[in-house]
């Protein structure tokens, strides 16, 4: 079974442009919509949706901090119940325009540090799945694949898509490499593809110890920035046929 | 048929507490809720969206301009169509709030600036009118008794409810006087109960210049802050039985 | 004498990038930096202004509205009062980063919507023309060519650099062509490079009904983003010599 | 020599206000106005920065981290420069009001998580010395009594005033209760005013553990809001004679 491909998209805001190449539509089967507290507005919203509908590609919610200087990607501590209630808010959002649009819900996925910082928080993962849950069970959510919000969740009776990423290095104990690391990101094209290769045919990564990982993913994130972003997307498109 | 009696609530936003009073509920029929542009955050509406259904208390949407600074009381020029996407975010977002707690979305009040300037202009009055409609044709929209938007509403197929506010002031044509005028407030508490019994019993106001116009409203708005509106909203609630 | 060519700067926010091409820095004698209301952010002005010690280019501050979502773009109501406190609160963080970095704050030029709904308000432009003298005397204004503020900073003693554009029309009546007319902007370099050399060469302008309009400017603004800005700086300043 | 005795202002924003009794302004000897990143907008710096000159108190600006929803008390991961930028920006802004108020800034308070977050991490503290040195040397820096930057900042030359709270419970090693625990408030006004006692008198805290600690303090923190707040501070400023 070919892997379900994501993307994040809709992270422009106002006068300020961010990645919105909507090419990359025609070689991903599910984005990520931001949802206007790290990323977005009602009108990038809207048009994402739009754009997805006709695509035909799946549309999953992006919730993230508020924290639009910051990309929603700092450290910031939040109770449970503000995180459970900072996600309803975002995914009621960008719902209204998924039934104007005539189209469906499927997945939510955490943006930034509020997916990072909830991935093994036994808290914090509890406030998303109740999250996810109250809002509607037949939500798909999106997580780091061997995290424990995805085991969590499952447990919870959530379905769950573990996810890879196109563009990390892997730890030995199969979380991602830090950001603040040099190597966080792989850079190289061809190690890239090697990688993507790898997750799409076998479910596994090598880490930057050198040792296989089993992964127990069913989705792989891209991105949608960067020079070579098209290009790239079209070659994973090819590879999972 | 006594009136609906409509407040707006929620206004509150972080560390900041306006209005608060939930004991207000049990003297009103409908409430207005802010939803986080210009009043309001995600915990403050989930508070308050829960104890109105525990009051049985019918819950509209209040969107409002991208202005907390300004409270959404300032003037802003925005295209229709965002206005139409600033409104369905919000009431998406209320809304989702609103279907975890049991309750049901009953109308949109559109708040402060947004209302005013799109009163009696026809292209503003549109873009509210679709968005409401395309959120949902059977939501009811609240707005200024002998508006354009009113008439355009209903032309359109929607249910509206004209509004009556009880401490604001009108000129003879019917519009209200505005804030930026001394009088727009009626400041003397038996100077409002007169206003508001006018309007309870017989569908009047009196204007500034003297004159009685009638008016065709199902709704009278009265405010939660302010050291009398308890008490004031006691006997407006005795006086509309 | 030749113009000052001026280049708004420093408009990025956290991940979002405009213009950011500080090689225009080398084809420009002055920059006005947004100061964190419509644009910019502490991180982005304090490389901003570095960059423009650096290269000695002069310095002055561009306040806005606080509309991130809008770039300041779109028309506000603001009080006299409002306006006045705005310009203070930015300019002041804005000449922090200039002391920090030794440098000399010495202009200031309102932003979008700010300096164009100020322009011919004799109310507004009193404000703006307060809060410059108030905050620094010898500190430059830098208006549109003909503007009514030109005239009343003048009578207040301050020093007026009038602002022509390189890259918009112009009205019988010394006005721009507003940007909601489709020929707001001009768009084909021949013409802008012709309609540049009228103005460095005889402070003239061709309006859109094609009459010649005499200016009094003494500075001409040009952009930094779009494909062609570093290319059509570098003729500007050969222009210039 | 009586303590100086310091209270955090102008915390308000826009329609939402919080304490702002200028009445405080006779019981104390210097506040902290906030900048508009935590709270505080520059209506409200500009009256507070006015009103502080005419009664003669001392005026220091109150930094805080830009999260006006959480009031900058949420933790937050910022990069020294990110930490160093923000505060010579909320500084410069606050500056420009008191110097058109024909006043003088005294000193500098960070406030909330951006306090505490830095008073005894030495990358955060070096970041904030940094700031307060590169704005101005001769500023005074208020910091918890006993922390590692207090140190710091003496080392570096910086005055520093070290403060004590009014209504915070110690813990045996000097630092403060968590606001995470619920006995990190004194509640009775009984029990504050002999901890204060103790602290104007002779300089010492009592310990949750119950041992006395001695402190170093030169300024003793007070709040401006609660029903109690000013009586409590006319109390504290005869104590203090």
């Amino acid at each position: 079974m070919p892997f379900d491909i994501n993307c994040d998209m809709g992270e422009s805001f106002g006068a300020y442009s961010i990645g919105d190449d909507f090419e990359i539509l025609n070689y991903v089967t599910s984005i990520n919509i931001a949802c206007g507290f790290h990323a977005g507005d009602p009108m990038i919203m809207r048009k994402t949706v739009k754009k997805a509908v006709e695509k035909n590609v799946k549309i999953g919610a992006h919730p993230g901090y508020p924290d639009l200087q910051g990309f929603g990607r700092r450290n910031m501590e939040f109770s449970p119940e503000e995180i459970y209630n900072m996600i309803v808010y975002q995914v009621g959002a960008l719902k209204a325009f998924v039934d104007i649009e005539g189209g469906e819900l499927h997945h939510i996925k955490p943006h930034g540090a509020l997916y990072n910082q909830s991935a093994n928080d036994p808290v914090k993962a509890e406030a998303i799945i109740n999250a996810v849950h109250d809002i509607n069970p037949n939500l798909i959510l999106y997580y780091l694949s061997g995290s424990l919000i995805a085991k969590m969740a499952r447990d919870r009776g959530l379905t769950v898509y573990e996810e890879a990423f196109s563009d990390r290095n892997y730890n030995e104990d199969g979380t991602l490499v830090s950001r603040s690391q040099d190597n966080a990101l792989i850079q190289e094209e061809a190690q890239m593809l090697e990688h993507v290769n790898r997750i799409l045919s076998s479910n596994e990564v090598q880490s930057v110890q050198g040792t296989l990982i089993k992964l127990n993913a069913q989705t792989l994130c891209i991105h949608g920035d960067g020079p070579h972003a098209l290009d790239f997307a079209k070659k994973i498109s090819e590879m999972n046929k």
